[in-house]
């Protein structure tokens, strides 16, 4: 049974992170840090997304696994709107109605990608159905966290899954929002 | 197969966070938010420490679970140590040799307890045997880190094994550090 419902968006955040939390140190740590298992899932994900959210600098990142995926690109440095290409769509999340915009490009299953910012402007909005979260058996000590929503909120997610992805120890778990739980996990 | 090496101090941060990797939502944020599961895992694993170190803020809050332990409580408000009543040692780890002091007292199985600041002095000095890590579905968008340690590092760790705590969807992680890695797990 899908869990995508018709009609609907249906949004989900992947991210990977050390066991402390952190998506990365900087905004310049490249996501070399993250097991192939990981990556694996993370582009059989994407493959099964109609799109791809993700801020400006997480882009410059990864801008090359992300090439022939359809991306929208969450910017401060436009207005409204801007296409580079056929895949590629900069969006002022301030400027424009970001869900009418895919509902109008009949988009349905989004996957959204961070950075920290992008992340915490779904979680803000009550958006996030789903969170796909990987731990790599690995400690930062510092640097960006998942989220930065200030000040702080209560969101309770259920545990839908859990995979061990390789034997190193990275973990995928799957959470889905309590008020969005899909009927096969009630 | 015991995980405790004769003759020298082991030393395992227990600590639950949300899955955005907070442990608090700020100082004052009690650890009302926990799952009863959880807390029976803490309390039997503090059961078996010969001493739980701690820092003054989380000891404050903690007072009433800690009391009739061994306490080590970390401040930087004295400048050595000072004794309180059998059970509590306040220390000030900038001006006691910490490990020698433990050593002294015969301490084996030593249990960090948090929060922040003294999770990262233990890093810091590669201390960490062992991490105990409860996820519980619940996002707080910001708050306390696990850790903070500035400038970021990389510390590998093992996962030695994933609990499932309750239905709700707790989950209990347990690393190991990479160096440190016990024979049952090689």
């Amino acid at each position: 049974m899908s869990a995508v419902r018709k009609n609907k968006l249906f949004f989900y955040a992947i991210a990977a992170v050390s066991l402390d939390g952190r998506i990365a140190k900087d905004s310049h740590h490249l996501t070399n840090w993250t097991s192939v298992a990981d990556k694996n899932f993370l582009h059989k994900k994407l493959d099964a997304s109609d799109v791809v959210i993700v801020g400006n600098n997480t882009f410059k990142i990864a801008r090359e696994p992300l090439s022939k995926r359809n991306c929208i690109i969450f910017t401060r440095a436009i207005a409204q709107e801007r296409r580079e290409n056929e895949n590629y769509l900069y969006v002022n999340p301030a400027g424009v109605d970001v869900v009418e915009l895919l509902k109008n490009k009949n988009y349905h299953r989004v996957a959204v990608l961070g950075g920290t910012q992008v992340y915490s402007w779904f979680l803000e909005k009550n958006l996030l159905d789903e969170i796909y979260l990987t731990i790599e058996p690995i400690v930062f000590g510092s640097g960006l966290p998942l989220f930065n929503v200030i000040p702080p909120v209560t969101k309770k997610f259920m545990l839908a899954s859990v995979r061990k992805l390789n034997s190193q120890g990275a973990i995928l778990l799957h959470y889905v929002k309590k008020t969005a739980c899909p009927n096969f996990l009630k």
